[in-house]
């Protein structure tokens, strides 16, 4: 693809918001302080800390002091998985089948290095998980991903953190595909922990967060000095973690409306691509599902070789995290899809700066890619 | 200290150098991809990274290929001492007495979880370690810092990675203070591995290294997809790996002018200070020592009162990571050096836009201060 390409691949990373960026500046040229300084440049750096802090909280609806900041969501999601396992009294983990290599690889840990038992909740053709598929007995942890980053399916978080701490684990939902999409409230999943990646909400790469419950113990799983509470050492990145209150403040004042914004378009995106390619097949459910995802599948095709037919629209076929290779999706086969009809996936991922326009142009360039024989 | 005051805590945290924060602002704004993704907008972001990679590489002396991008010193010493260990033979560790936190947390954790045996080197009284105490025996991990936060002792890294490495094990250098202020070339320490902190050399925090010399294994900490080789999961901080990069180039430009004018300054203030408070102990030897580092203690004073009766000078009394608290700096403490004395400790760092009419300045106040009594 073109590198002026209509970017319909907001679910890989976004642009960071201009807002964003300027409310970084600051802090890359005049402030420059340690937080963990007495100095007065060490307390401006602290105070912008806290006031970060307290924006994102207020997006989740948390306490600033319930905010842990890390380089990311891999690093959020090890905390939390982890840093819970390591005090847990079961070794007994539920997730479900379509977990991020963040979630999969640490519970892969636990299971070969920690003796772990891992159950995977089995999901529908939707990707959405089975609830009534919970193993009985007690549990030590469970983490299931809120919104799937290919599919766009939103999981029944809610139901499943009930179970799990009635079962005495801790409830940890993945919302880095999810938090400035839809509305994410801590409190209304009831969840004790929850991650956060603030380059998939117009912030920058680099930084993201965990949300820790008051009460809620872990272990650290990066050691060092003392800061974020003892739980998450090393000196804060003061601008990353600036444009990531910058970035949720933002998203909370957008989310209504780009909501609603970004659903019309996703369907317009469906209808047209729909109605010039018979027998494409929608994966990304309608309800219950990220505003700007939409996962579909060309029978017959290869999704890569779509894609590189239509050069004007840059998007995926998996996640980006495994782009590059040809096998396909581990979601999408978890979800019952045939391995070659898997193959023939695009994931189309929308964001604020996407138009109707954008989105015509985009689906008659992939329905004449779709089409084209060789 | 006011807003305004002369900064002199450049071993807390550095300014971002003017030409880093330009070469990050296009990877705020325009440039936005994800290094995994197949999108023109992701391999821009890629390309961005490997040429960074490449500018690092070329500071320390080594092949791009051996650089894994952290979000800091912190993450970079536990990578090089968790990750060596967990494939070690040998469960025996050897460091000195005088290690920054991030490195002796995952020094006691190998110790108290992981059943190892952690033996610490002495040192003299300029911080320096005893390379003859080096224990017998089969090593699987040693562990120095380079150039220390504290005093700017230059550490016989070169001898103490021979030692280790011909008792088969890994030798890594916690090199986040030396990067950018000495010359650092992993070859003439002989070390399998090295951590970088970007903002302790005018890079922004949130972003650092650990060089991997080719051939060395080691296991991941943070577990997730496979960036970084597999060793660093987690989307890469592309903004600051960019400035990291050229963080790196800028030093290697600097170096050399910078250390023969920043020695020259360090030693007009301690001769100014020496002159007007008689009694005054240097710690900081003169050589093999940063350059811009000088740690002095005031008989019979406590260091963070007469910062405080300086309010034109920021400066430190110990480590960022330990500030706020009044017990004496361990590292003091290891030199031999008596309780009350270390409290009477002042850490004055130096950097590039340290002036001489500033050294003079600070000096006046401090000295005002210290000699002021109650």
């Amino acid at each position: 693809m073109t590198d002026d390409a209509i970017y319909l691949d907001h679910n890989a990373t976004t642009p960071i918001a201009r807002e964003v960026a300027e409310a970084m500046w600051p802090h890359l040229t005049e402030v420059f302080g340690n937080p963990s300084s007495t100095t007065a440049q060490g307390q401006r750096a602290r105070k912008a800390v806290e006031h970060a802090r307290e924006q994102l909280a207020a997006l989740l609806g948390a306490h600033p002091d319930e905010i842990v900041f890390t380089s990311g969501g891999t690093e959020a999601n090890n905390l939390a998985i982890r840093g819970a396992a390591a005090l847990a009294r079961t070794e007994v983990a539920v997730t479900s089948a379509v977990e991020h290599p963040a979630t999969t690889t640490p519970l892969a840990h636990l299971r070969r290095r920690r003796g772990w038992r891992v159950d995977q909740l089995p999901v529908d053709a939707r990707a959405r998980i089975a609830l009534d598929r919970m193993p009985p007995g007690e549990v030590g942890l469970g983490t299931l991903v809120l919104a799937h980053n290919e599919t766009g399916t939103v999981q029944p978080v809610r139901g499943f953190a009930e179970e799990i701490r009635s079962r005495g684990g801790l409830a940890h939902a993945d919302a880095a595909q999810a938090v400035g999409k839809i509305p994410v409230s801590v409190d209304e999943l009831g969840v004790d922990l929850l991650s956060v990646a603030g380059h998939k909400f117009c912030a920058p790469k680099g930084v993201g967060a965990l949300y820790l419950r008051r009460g809620t113990s872990i272990a650290p799983v990066l050691l060092g000095a003392g800061q974020e509470g003892g739980i998450r050492p090393g000196t804060e990145n003061v601008p990353g973690i600036v444009a990531l209150g910058a970035a949720a403040e933002l998203a909370g004042t957008l989310l209504d409306a780009e909501r609603v914004r970004q659903t019309r378009l996703r369907e317009r995106l469906w209808d047209r691509l729909a109605a010039r390619l018979p027998g494409l097949l929608r994966i990304s459910p309608a309800e219950e599902a990220l505003p700007n995802t939409l996962l579909v599948v060309v029978p017959g095709r290869v999704g890569a070789e779509v894609l590189a037919g239509a050069p004007g629209v840059a998007a995926a076929t998996g996640s980006a995290c495994h782009a590059g290779t040809r096998t396909p999706s581990a979601a999408l086969l978890a979800t019952g899809l045939d391995a070659d009809l898997a193959l023939g996936a695009l994931r189309l991922s929308l964001g604020r700066s996407t138009t109707r326009a954008q989105v015509d142009r985009a689906a008659d360039a992939l329905a004449r890619s779709a089409n084209a024989r060789s």
